[in-house]
């Protein structure tokens, strides 16, 4: 497999076209943003965290027949995946209240839900990231209603699958937020990363933030938190 | 029919108990507010505007057998309507893009809806009324499915029958808010009031607005859109 030509530069991950234009090579950045791209930092090492973990949990939906586009570790900072092209909604699944969450439906902070809530959030930067409901999304043909309803079943399932594994690692999955797209045969898949970038992940003991929460409100270390994931799931601690 | 003690006084109403407790007594007032209340004004003459402008529409929708809490206009500035527990979402029917809508979707104001869109909005000053999914709905126990589902169909209903009324006066029915209750019987009626602070009315020819966008952006007398607006109802224009 083959580096070739930069097809898109985003806040956390560089893509590459190879050889084969079903697969792309996915290249994690040591960048870190919050607030819609206001607050930004360059961290060491926070690419090849993001890549070990987001590799670790591609692994697990494999092993889960969840389907999704993961190929393979590359490199400490780079993966092999399935090329696809994204839906552009952010699809969020929350067992706990957090975030925006709190702020939309007055829920204080750590109120677990009787059943989680998924939310489809239109993935576009000018208009900040909007929530969306099932008429907004067919109003801008973003998907079929059978897509949506697929991603949704597909997002609960991601959720069973990480909220057993992170509880095993004395970890609550707190929330966290998928990317879905559709490969060249037309088969909708799990696309993107699963990392402390994307996921709200909090001691099971202590509540202890140990996600991109430490850098939106300035909680200490990134690096730290992520590499206690990474040690708490097994992988590899150093290059 | 006696009025009796005030119930509860709102932005826009004042609802009292009558001697019988499944019917209050809705006084409209001269007030107008926008921006969750930021903007307010005393304006005279808009309470009796929009006591007949909203007898009107609900006397159309018992005619077109849209079950609904009016029962009759007793004064100028008052009617008698079927006492409700009022569900706290706000049901909010598009069929062309304006106001937030045009700010979530980046779609263009005026733009056409190829099919209309439906919203919930969580009725609720302190939060700003945000918009709720389906799953937000139900984490809060606002409304059961079965219930959502038939609001939603209820507001889709008030919606063809208001949009081709509106048009045979030369008006586009451009969006509005809808309130849902439920009575002793424990059926489920529309409620509250369709006037225009609940609608957005544009000039079928000239798009010029006749709703309270007047008044939200200052582009010119309230009364005298609402008096053209009643004036193309046919209803009465002078007590
Ligand atoms: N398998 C894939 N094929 C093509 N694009 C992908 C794939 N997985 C993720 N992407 C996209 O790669 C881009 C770069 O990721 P990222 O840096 O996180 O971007 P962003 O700043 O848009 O979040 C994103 O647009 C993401 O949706
Ligand atoms: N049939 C009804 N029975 C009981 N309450 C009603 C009925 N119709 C409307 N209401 C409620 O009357 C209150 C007063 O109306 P309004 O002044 O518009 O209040 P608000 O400022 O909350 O919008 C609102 O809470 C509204 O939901
Ligand atoms: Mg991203
Ligand atoms: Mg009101």
């Amino acid at each position: 497999m083959e580096k070739q030509t930069l097809l898109y530069e985003g806040k956390a991950k560089k893509i590459y076209s190879t050889e084969d234009k079903n697969t792309v090579w996915v290249e994690y950045k040591d960048s870190a943003t919050a607030f819609n791209g206001e607050k930004k930092a360059t961290i060491d090492g926070k690419g090849r965290l993001n890549n070990e973990i987001t590799s670790l949990m591609f692994a697990l939906l494999q092993q889960n027949n969840i389907p999704n586009h993961f190929i393979s570790k590359q490199s400490p900072t780079e993966q092999i995946v399935q090329h696809v092209e994204i839906i552009p909604l952010e699809v969020v699944v929350r067992n706990v209240v957090a975030g925006t969450l709190a702020k939309r439906t007055g829920l204080p902070e750590g109120h677990v839900l009787r059943k989680p809530i998924v939310e489809f959030y239109y993935k576009n930067d000018d208009l900040g990231d909007p929530l969306f409901n099932t008429d907004h999304i067919a109003a801008l043909e973003l998907a079929v209603p059978q897509q949506l309803e697929e991603m949704k079943e597909l997002a609960l399932q991601v959720n069973s699958v990480l909220v057993q594994f992170f509880a095993e690692k004395n970890i609550r999955l707190v929330d966290f937020k998928l990317e879905f797209g559709t490969n060249a045969k037309g088969e909708l898949l799990v696309a993107d990363e699963i990392s402390p970038d994307t996921c709200r992940l909090w001691d099971s003991e202590t509540n202890e933030k140990l996600d991109k929460d430490v850098f939106r409100r300035d909680l200490g270390s990134l690096t730290d938190a992520y590499e206690k994931i990474l040690e708490r799931l097994g992988g590899n601690l150093h290059v």
